[in-house]
């Protein structure tokens, strides 16, 4: 591996090439290549080639890749090659649809505690965790080593949560609350706001149908 | 506006903005900068300038933006200047907290229909909507003209019901299936994984964790 840091979008495909391959080891397929990826993807067979060079050679020219083998790789790049406990704030819709959603255990997360600050939902339980006070954030999470932190609250809630997830020790948080947070250089923020996605396809929409309603 | 196409990282960009401005003005504040707008957003002010130049002037040298000004005039590029309808495919967790989603109607969507194969979920009420029979889908889309969908719905399904909704006339759709989608030319498609955002951070995690615990 080089010393110069591998740009962030590099990075950001991975995990999709991981889940793609996935895919295809669970339907008995062993071999792949970058065109046959890159088709399943929509993304250039040179681009994937490119992106995987910065961490080795995977592949033969003209033989392909042994998916199992580029998966158990890109696993280890992405330090999957372990499990990470992640803590949940907010139980409401979206963080009761994450505790309970099953698609994280076989990609390397476990939600493993879950935090509201409303004593009506503190005591209840969500696919067998039970919903802890937010004012023990900072004691549960420091105890556990848990770095990894997901925001299903208000907006109006989001920069002060992760103040405290961040004073816990937390270094990567995942927020679905539709406002950008303030994080200090060694903590990573991801953001998942559906609307974001929605307003850049509507960009397309009408411009298209703008075309098409023009006269030829 | 120029004739070519503006870059689609710079479109995914104004959603952002748009947002931020948003919480600008539900504060009462007016005026704002491409300074103080970078520094909320870990974005440098050069590019907000330069994305924002793809469209036009919107503010003068050392006087910076009118916040409601550029408020309608992005809310005008994303073609949010009305109200679109969006159609949930699947009714299960993450399909339930999507109808519920208080977030989407003030920044110009509006969940208008629902569906679900299971049997036992059709007929059934979320957040005032009916859960209509997914063999319903090509009608319903097709009569009411809806041009968007989210698909919340497990992978195995995702790419069969994206052929639906492609037939019925959906030009957008922002899918919840960890899976990539083969679609037409004409059709927008966007990804929400919350696995792919912490595996991104997670390559980070431990190189870091690596460097802090190697001997100085």
């Amino acid at each position: 591996m080089s010393d110069n840091p591998i740009p962030k979008i590099v990075i950001s495909r991975l995990p999709v090439y991981l889940r793609a391959l996935s895919r295809m080891v669970s339907k008995g397929q062993l071999v792949t290549s970058s065109h046959e990826l890159g088709k399943a993807l929509g993304i250039s067979s040179a681009q994937i080639r490119k992106d995987l060079s910065h961490f080795g050679e995977f592949g033969k020219q003209g033989t392909g890749y042994q998916v199992e083998f580029l998966i158990s790789q890109l696993s280890q790049i992405l330090n999957l090659d372990r499990e990470w406990e992640v803590a949940v704030i907010g139980s409401g819709d979206i963080g009761h649809a994450i505790a309970r959603y099953q698609g994280f255990s076989d990609r390397g997360f476990r939600v493993s505690v879950i935090f509201d600050s409303d004593p009506h939902k503190v005591g209840s339980f969500i696919n067998g965790l039970e919903v802890l006070p937010s004012d023990k954030i900072i004691e549960v999470l420091t105890q556990r080593n848990i770095q990894i932190a997901m925001l299903a609250i208000p907006a109006e809630y989001a920069q002060k949560v992760t103040d405290t997830v961040v004073e816990a020790g937390v270094r990567a948080i995942l927020s679905y609350a539709p406002i950008s947070l303030n994080v200090p250089d060694h903590v990573r923020v991801s953001y998942i706001d559906p609307v974001t996605h929605l307003q850049s396809m509507t960009y397309y929409l009408s411009t298209e149908a703008d075309l098409m309603s023009q006269p030829l």
